[in-house]
């Protein structure tokens, strides 16, 4: 295959791109060598090299602990429970959140083959006895598998000590976090109830 | 800037892609860094080194001359005029056409500051001279500055003993090459009519 059609085939399965898109853009790269393709093969190799996953929170970052976790102005008595690290950063957006997170990776799914030793839920309940948490706010989707889990998670943590809330209906039915505008998650955020 | 934020920055300013689809596309990639990532990191790498620009006809591909003009099997004495490599490429998606393609790399352009010295013109005409070439095919797009080109590429190649098309109308008016369906291309090409 040629340096061309393979840079188009590996494009073109990323998400959001088609053939069409893809060949558009090796084109625009292979025009911009100097200007726009060399620096973007320099970042992706220096984000492949430096990002890393949080071991406290699971957040992808340039250091571990992540920013978030090493910051001393956030309260630490919160922690934000999120599907996925897309959603952190749309909550961040959001303003609307100054304690830490904790990113489970995924949902529960049978169909799937995704059991609770897959996500990240030990580390959460041992974050929680292991330092003065006050309030878990479970911030997952309003879609089936995020509930089911959300459900599972309070479980666990119920013999915990800690405050457990869920953000408040006003994201809609079956939609997905990272989809909200700011508004509507600060929204949610403020009006997030106990669970149960 | 961490080098999250800086792929991100990288990734957005390419054609078709947003922050949205650009945090998208980063999260896919860091996810999946020795599936994913490195191999397109390498195809990229592969392209920006390998793939060079013909010196006939202007296409880009992996050798010099491309495929394209060193394939005997083509019909050496016809010559394809396209604006872009874009161009080149949807019309091969037809198979309409058998014979040699030539990039201009443009259309003219008073308000671009686009003359004709910055085109692939005096080539053209080179190419037709030390050639057998009978028949010119003007393949421009149908907007203002298409036309305007291919009027101006027609005057000049009127002194040589050559026969000038264009593409039959039959794509729309305002429309461009790239974004037609193969099946109106392949017409197109198959109505192509004198020029003048």
């Amino acid at each position: 295959m040629s340096p061309l059609d393979n840079l188009m085939k590996h494009l073109s399965r990323l998400p959001g791109l088609g053939p069409r898109s893809a060949r558009r853009m090796v084109l625009h790269l292979l025009k911009r060598r100097e200007a726009v393709m060399l620096p973007l093969i320099e970042a992706m190799v220096k984000a492949a090299q430096d990002v890393k996953g949080c071991s406290e929170c699971g957040n992808l970052g340039g250091t571990d602990p992540c920013e978030i976790c090493r910051d001393n102005g956030r309260d630490r008595g919160l922690i934000c429970v999120v599907e996925d690290v897309a959603d952190l950063w749309a909550l961040e957006r959001s303003h609307a959140f100054r304690g830490l997170y904790h990113v489970l990776g995924g949902t529960l799914s049978a169909l799937e083959g995704v059991r609770p030793a897959d996500l990240r839920i030990e580390k959460l309940l041992e974050r929680v006895k292991s330092n003065d948490t006050r309030e878990i706010i479970l911030a997952l989707n309003a879609t089936v598998e995020g509930q089911a889990t959300a459900h599972y998670v309070a479980e666990r943590l119920a013999p915990l000590n800690v405050s457990i809330t869920r953000l408040a209906h006003g994201l809609p039915v079956g939609g997905e976090l990272d989809y909200l505008d700011d508004g509507t998650l600060a929204a949610a955020m403020q009006a997030r109830r106990k669970a149960g």
